[in-house]
């Protein structure tokens, strides 16, 4: 199948990789907003300019979109679904129900499918919370991020006067990830489940305890949590803080039985080196089940819910049948 | 919907209590080999003879089929496809293309729908291996399971002369869990990877030497394991015994990058205080998903490979997108 990469941050390299490495994908363009010639790509995929993408209408099985949830998917997923099937990973959950409607509308009058917010959360962490809670109706969830890097955060400390640079990790609380397994429910508040932790590059002769209580103070991002700020060398920032993992780990925990006798944990986790790259290849999963849902003469859009898992393999139902299930 | 159960044993019950638990579903009927007269159910739902099940055609909309994987799915459940849309766990797993064949040539005649190998291995921990795989192409499995009673294990340390009772546990050793998870991918032998404990209730006077040997020599079963025997009274085996946990972890390590850059590690696992109530809600939940793929025209055999996850949910595809995405 022929795949197109559109936009070419972190995620749309991770897309790249994933779609070169699969038997069964030929990776014919990576489209750009960006002048070509400025864009360096890590495989001998020629770059054009986003405006060239309508003329491969017909010549791509389905496009990857690797924009930003911010601005740039809300206005590329519609606009590129009236021509392509598209995949884009739109993770502001919020705003996930409009997202589809807007998606799906301009899907079904072109007869393309649009499958959105894929990646692992939302995505196979979704999948995780749909599949345990069907499974354990009576019961609660439990979603905990990290450890890993979080770019919002880091770029919201970055936008704070005096500050060069800065990493912010996400750390689930051991003690509230033991208590969501144990069964009983708790209630867990945003503190409880998860501190902050902050490394930032000071301009010199910064005010150091003003950056901090920037930080510390800082609405939405940080006021909720407990927050450390620990202020270091660009160097020792570019050596040890330069990779962006992440992960995270989502928890049911229910009961069975007509009187709910029996107690029951179900658990997901993920551990990643690089989360551009892990997404980008669960996108590349999702791009080959959108072209199969295409081709089953499927229109409008999707989400990993509405997919039956064996699209998302290369391999056979025969073969998922004799070596996975 | 309408749902009837057909075989009432352990898993019978978890499905019984789990449908009468389900908002959205009746539970009309349970279908018994034995003489209904002789069958007590732990509902005030009605109790039939097996053959009164070809009575209720137009009736039902999904018959669970709780027979065991030896003897009675591989003949009940097509022969049910041909009036019902059926469900089974069917969990041999060798034999599940066979008995996939058989089921879908019976349900594809009659048109219904026949939803094998549900439960959670086969099922969740298919699903977990499938989705991983996809997300991971360039990796390896591993599943463990346990600790948990075997039923299979425990009914063949009972066949052996001078037995009275028995209970085994299946226990995933904690260092190749380890290695699993290490991104090492290391070959695992089965002895590597579990270990047997075996709690045994025997004739006075019996040679408990050639019950151990007859145990820990018995091939298939436990002779390529390190297997600990314990004897123990029938009242310290009722009292410490009597319940059938289960669960298990499925690991999938893997690369992504261009060139295996990155190291990934997804798990799923689950813990259970009972396994036949747990796989009876997972039952269920197939139960609601096959009756939707027969309302939208489908016919054949499936697996939960084949399912679009939010099928198997009670909440619409708004909900679902609203509130677990």
């Amino acid at each position: 199948m022929k795949v197109a990469i559109a936009g070419y941050g972190n995620l749309g390299r991770g897309v790249e990789a994933a779609v070169t490495n699969a038997p069964d994908m030929e990776l014919v363009g990576i489209f750009t907003r960006r002048d070509p010639k400025d864009v360096s790509v890590a495989t001998d995929t020629p770059v054009y300019g986003w405006a060239d993408l309508q003329g491969f209408a017909g010549k791509i099985d389905v496009v990857v979109i690797c924009g930003g949830s911010a601005t740039d998917l809300p206005k590329q997923t519609p606009e590129l679904a009236a021509t392509f099937t598209v995949v884009d990973s739109f993770d502001t959950h919020a705003n996930i129900p409009t997202h589809f409607a807007n998606v799906d509308a301009a899907a079904k009058a072109a007869g393309t499918v649009g499958v959105i917010s894929c990646g692992w959360d939302p995505g196979l962490f979704s999948l995780a919370r749909l599949y345990a809670s069907a499974a354990l109706p009576e019961g609660a969830d439990y979603t905990f991020w990290g450890r890993g890097v979080s770019q919002g955060h880091s770029d919201a400390i970055r936008r704070i006067p005096g500050v060069l640079d800065a990493r912010q990790y996400t750390v689930p609380v051991p003690a509230a990830v033991e208590a969501a397994r144990s069964g009983k429910n708790p209630e867990l508040s945003t503190r409880d489940k998860h501190t902050r932790e902050c490394f930032v590059v000071a301009e010199e002769g910064a005010d150091l305890a003003a950056i901090e209580k920037a930080i510390v103070t800082m609405p939405n991002y940080f006021s909720d949590y407990d927050t450390t700020v620990t202020f270091i060398s660009q160097e020792e920032l570019n050596e040890k803080h330069a990779g962006l993992p992440h992960g995270g780990t989502v928890i049911r925990s229910g009961r069975t039985g007509l009187d709910s006798e029996f107690g029951d944990t179900i658990e997901f986790s993920l551990a990643l080196d690089s989360n551009p790259y892990f997404t980008g290849s669960v996108l590349t999963s999702v791009a080959r089940a959108a072209v199969r849902l295409h081709e089953h003469g499927m229109v409008g859009a999707f989400t990993m819910f509405d997919i039956p898992p064996a699209l998302l393999s290369p391999l056979s139902g025969e073969e998922l049948r004799a070596h996975l299930m």
